[in-house]
């Protein structure tokens, strides 16, 4: 094996097992319920039996597909449901990787750590671009790390861990690289509700075959248990990748989708604002505390996560340990998101107690 | 891409879409319904909401885990739940062959059609050993295929299509040829619970390194929509193959793993007991049609399906549709499942109207 088991489950599972009251920062799993239509829709999925419980069409449930592709603006066909983001990115990597155009996956720096762990997995191999402190991606460096090896670009927009949301130029530049190189851009959009400064532009956006736009209902309605995404394709891709989510999987949960087409039709967009002034809320407490603590750190233009850098304290899984056990606070080792983090910490903010947690971390580091 | 989508959709489509009545006796999906816990657990699981909606531990829930490990008498940590047999199987073939220990996947003749396209998306490479005409697999034949650079021998017991429930000598022999190639013996028992005829051994009754069990809920409790299944691995295998699963899929859907856990707590023996019984008698009625057609076929001690060859009528995808527009009855085309039985046809008895098919059947060759 050639390939590591990202960090999250293990930080997660010494927090649990701490002897003290420890906030949990370490998972994205949004806390603050999902919206009506989800219950509502497994309820009734539930009561039909039968037919409804068999397969679904492996591409998903053609209704959810229509309704997905009526929101983003593209044709259902080009529509293929997967079991979650994490899915959904796979079949992306693997189609860019196995076309033949080249076996060199360009990640950011720091990165989520599911993408090198993927690239590894389907033979790829990782080339990293640093990011610069604020998160922000210039394309000009990765055109300088791209080259005919190039299979993919991965991106994550709104980021995760870094918070940037990658603007309207920069967007249209990766796609332009990707052109350049005969790459697919794999733009991971799982955040895109949750942009709390600025505008937000989706790789879709661009009218290109060399774009594989990867999102999930995860985050958007707080149901990261049951395995609902989604990629769009270019029509020339789309073949391959129908036929690499049935090899692997068959198909996604129908219960999953059906629940969530409910929701899609049943939610207000209320919905999502509520929970990105929520957010926006404990970004300042957070940072606030961050400040008392004589922090640095990264202020979020979207997604759940604040990167901070505490005095003469780096970010390894010791250190993190020691937060656990001494401060009560858990976050994630920035070290598990590649090497320029090394330093720092990522605080996840989907926790009612960010109050506590940042009262903690002012007290220990103040 | 090297790999072929199976063709079951693709035969469903034609018979939906079909201007007549038409009995499907493509699908594998069971027709008998679910057991009343399935439901039960789903609504229960509706109702929980909040961190419940959230990622289960990437190998599964451990209340889940710990059930069927009990029921198969192995530790939990060997349980590994995954997306269906499908995504069980993928990782079981996975593992196998990304060991170093050859690149060589032995599959029989006729084969489930997902092994051999999950053998090339995998980067590996197919080798046939063909069955008897009654379905037996000769040991001595794996063996004379077999070499060192064989991964994996991937067997399916009791067996799609051809009805066979591999016997203990059979199994104990197969895993003796795994263990003198360093090869995995991937047994597929997604159909134990419906063996008609006989006694079944499981892999896991032989102690060795060298065997991966998969199994799913699909079948034995009707919701092949659902995606749960598993696979059992020697210990050695496991931190391989959790990476595997966290970095295809991230974690099996929550609500279809509650529910069945449910189920399993609930359900009576007597339920899979009636599933078998009204599987004899249809096993009865089409099989009866078949002598009046004419026809050749194999009588199944396991699974749902009946073999058949019918004079002068070889089971090409063009006669599957002839049959599916003239007869009203689709079936599957054997060239589907291999070289060896491009003459017959397969049909699923997952249908109440097994014995109107059976009267078309012997009316149109009759």
């Amino acid at each position: 094996m050639e390939y590591e088991e990202p960090l999250f489950f293990e930080v997660m599972s010494y927090a649990q097992e701490a002897d003290r009251d420890v906030v949990d920062m370490v998972s994205g799993n949004p806390d603050w319920g999902s919206p009506d239509g989800i219950s509502e829709g497994l309820h009734e999925y539930a009561d039909l039996g039968g037919d409804d419980f068999q397969y679904a069409p492996s591409a998903g449930l053609r209704e959810l597909r229509e309704e997905i592709a009526a929101r983003r603006g593209v044709d259902a066909e080009r529509v293929i449901v997967a079991n979650g983001g994490g899915a959904a990115n796979y079949l992306a990597m693997g189609r860019a990787l196995e076309r033949g155009s080249g076996s060199e996956v360009v990640l950011t720096d720091p990165v989520y750590p599911y993408y090198p762990g993927k690239t590894t997995m389907l033979g790829g191999e990782q080339s990293f671009v640093p990011v610069a402190d604020d998160g922000t991606l210039d394309p000009a460096d990765v055109r300088a790390t791209a080259s005919d090896d190039t299979a993919a670009i991965v991106v994550n927009t709104p980021n995760n861990p870094t918070g940037a949301v990658y603007g309207e130029e920069t967007m249209r530049e990766l796609v332009a690289v990707a052109e350049e190189c005969d790459a697919i851009l794999v733009s991971d959009e799982v955040y895109d509700h949750f942009v709390l400064d600025g505008a937000f532009t989706s790789a879709l956006s661009f009218d290109s075959e060399h774009v594989i736009v990867t999102n999930s209902y995860s985050k958007t309605h707080a149901i990261t248990g049951f395995r609902v995404g989604y990629t769009i394709l270019p029509r020339e891709h789309v073949p391959a990748v129908r036929a690499r989510n049935m090899l692997t999987n068959v198909s996604t949960t129908r219960p999953g989708q059906y629940a969530v087409l409910h929701a899609l039709r049943e939610t207000s967009p209320d919905y999502h604002a509520e929970n990105r002034d929520r957010l926006r809320e404990r970004v300042q407490t957070f940072t606030t505390a961050l400040d008392a603590a004589g922090a640095e750190y990264t202020e979020p233009d979207g997604a759940f996560y604040v990167l901070a850098k505490f005095p003469d304290y780096p970010g390894t899984l010791e250190h993190t340990r020691e937060l656990i056990d001494e401060a009560g606070v858990a976050g994630m080792p920035g070290s598990a998101f590649g090497e320029s983090r090394s330093e720092w910490f990522r605080f996840a903010l989907v926790t009612p107690r960010v109050e506590t947690a940042a009262e903690r971390l002012a007290d220990y580091f103040g």
